[in-house]
């Protein structure tokens, strides 16, 4: 079965949505975009905005008859419902995929809501700003950002195939997971620290206001640190934390040993193991600072065009 | 009694200590500075530098003999050595002052090392850079960050206000807290959000090659943050971990009290209770961002030749 995307259709045009909206239209890809939001708002924004769709649809429905592709761009609490509102409207070989930051319960949430045998390929582009809605994207937001795909076990190979032509075509760099790989990865590179951020905050705010006033005024380089991770949108993120419930729970548990076992360490006075763990996190960073040095001077051979620096998702800057 | 500062003795050339002798020079300080560091190396190299200092001393008791304010920068493990090193060759009314990160253990080890009635000012300067040794100095490092003085009980008011002075001098904004309110405050603002970003590393890290790829490959906003935290000097926190145990004992079981209850929520599935916790964090970033601005804006109008922004504490970049 071959997957030739002529016509694709974007459910919402919040940040990520409106982002390929315009970066399809910026890169000139030959095909026609269809698309839509559940908000009449939006959509009248969209269309002043005019980010290069062919069409604003005026329900989901309506946007994915005659698609190729169909991308949810919607919270991950809505994927489902979406979907069902789709199904009767889609071609028998549309391909489904998504934006969200948990796979596990959004390829099921898909595959259960839409008809058997529709090809379902969960997408996950690690990329993002602090800020929401249709004003918000652009169209270098994926540029040299990883696109990780998670397809449902049944999708024909044919159609991650397309998925994945399509988003190197708006720039991003694209590797395959299954979906529990993909939200046990991502619960420990991006779930887990934020959980953590969050709660220092209420550990180190939790006093009378005096201490809270000094807290605030002399937060030195760590903890200003983690008042970036922590600003970023409180629904997204309580919506990952219920939808990826098991992983972050055993990373959870996990850090609450190691945070134990460096306690021991402090309360023995044990200098040895101290300088042991902080050694190993130097090796670390020093092997991701020179895996992105090695992914930019990749991506500057390879596209002489591309000028951003190859970076992950950083939802705060 | 007065306390002027004709003569300054600056003992350790390494980064924070070169930086004093710097930040003396090109603010033209009616001060005579001798230096003095315990590696001829080091001392050979700031020959070389020509920092600025008068003269350089081959030993600490040398460079301390006629001076007004002896500042001894030296990891937080050998204030004491070397104070009782120049305790004989002091005069009675001498200053002697430090630059270390903990400062119930530094200002204790001071006072017991030197003669009675010695006057003892603690200082912790909020600045740093990754970087160590008299090459990395830099006379700008103090200007518009927080110097936290923690003078001893018994130290005369006049003495504490010509270390103020001293600070002033060199561009910082001084404030004053007893050692013990120091090392609290700084166990939540610095010393919690280090260990709890080296401890993560071990969680996100500890599995097999294969995750650890992974992991690091696709480390988003969140963890790389963390890595930035945690790629600082080893050593010198192990010390600080050591010095500060009190402290960072109480902050870090707060600290696991508050991920327990973070834990129920995502187990229960509890979305309010997770909003809510997310939700205060946003808030407290605000407060952060404002107070920063008010603190740029006031240096701006009070003295418009300072260009830095005020920010405190950053050991890494």
């Amino acid at each position: 079965m071959a997957f030739a995307i002529n016509r694709l259709a974007i459910i919402g045009q919040g940040l990520i949505g409106s982002s390929i909206t315009r970066a399809v239209h910026e890169r000139k890809l030959n095909v026609e975009t269809v698309v839509t939001d559940a908000s009449g708002g939006v959509r009248d924004r969209v269309r002043e905005l005019g980010l290069g769709a062919a069409r604003i649809a005026n329900s989901a429905a309506e946007a994915v008859s005659g698609a190729d592709l169909v991308i949810v761009c919607v919270p991950v609490g809505q994927i489902g419902a979406v979907c069902a509102s789709i199904a009767e409207a889609l071609k028998p070989s549309a391909i489904v995929s998504d934006v969200g930051s948990v796979k596990v319960s959004a390829v099921n949430d898909m595959v259960q809501a839409l008809r058997p045998g529709q090809p379902v390929v969960g997408a996950h582009p690690l990329a993002g700003t602090e800020f929401s809605g249709p004003d918000a994207g652009l169209p270098k937001l994926f540029v040299d950002r990883w696109c990780i795909l998670t397809p449902h076990e049944n999708c024909p190979v044919e159609a991650v195939e397309a998925v994945r032509d399509f988003w190197v075509q708006i720039g991003s760099d694209v590797e395959l997971m299954t979906p529990l790989r993909h939200d046990e990865v991502l619960s420990l590179t991006s779930h887990l620290p934020h959980l953590i951020a969050y709660s220092i905050f209420h550990t180190a705010l939790r006093d009378e206001q005096r201490n809270k006033d000094e807290v605030i005024k002399f937060s030195a380089g760590g903890f200003r640190d983690f008042t970036r991770i922590a600003s970023s949108n409180p629904s997204m993120w309580r919506d990952i934390f219920i939808a990826n419930r098991e992983p972050v729970l055993r990373a959870l548990d996990e850090f609450a040993k190691d945070i134990a076992r460096t306690r021991t360490a402090i309360e023995q006075g044990d200098g040895d193991m101290l300088l042991d763990l902080f050694s190993t996190s130097r090796l670390t960073r020093r092997s991701l600072i020179e895996r992105e040095h090695i992914s930019v001077r990749k991506a500057k051979e390879n596209q002489p065009e591309k000028r951003f620096l190859a970076r992950p998702y950083a939802s705060d800057e």
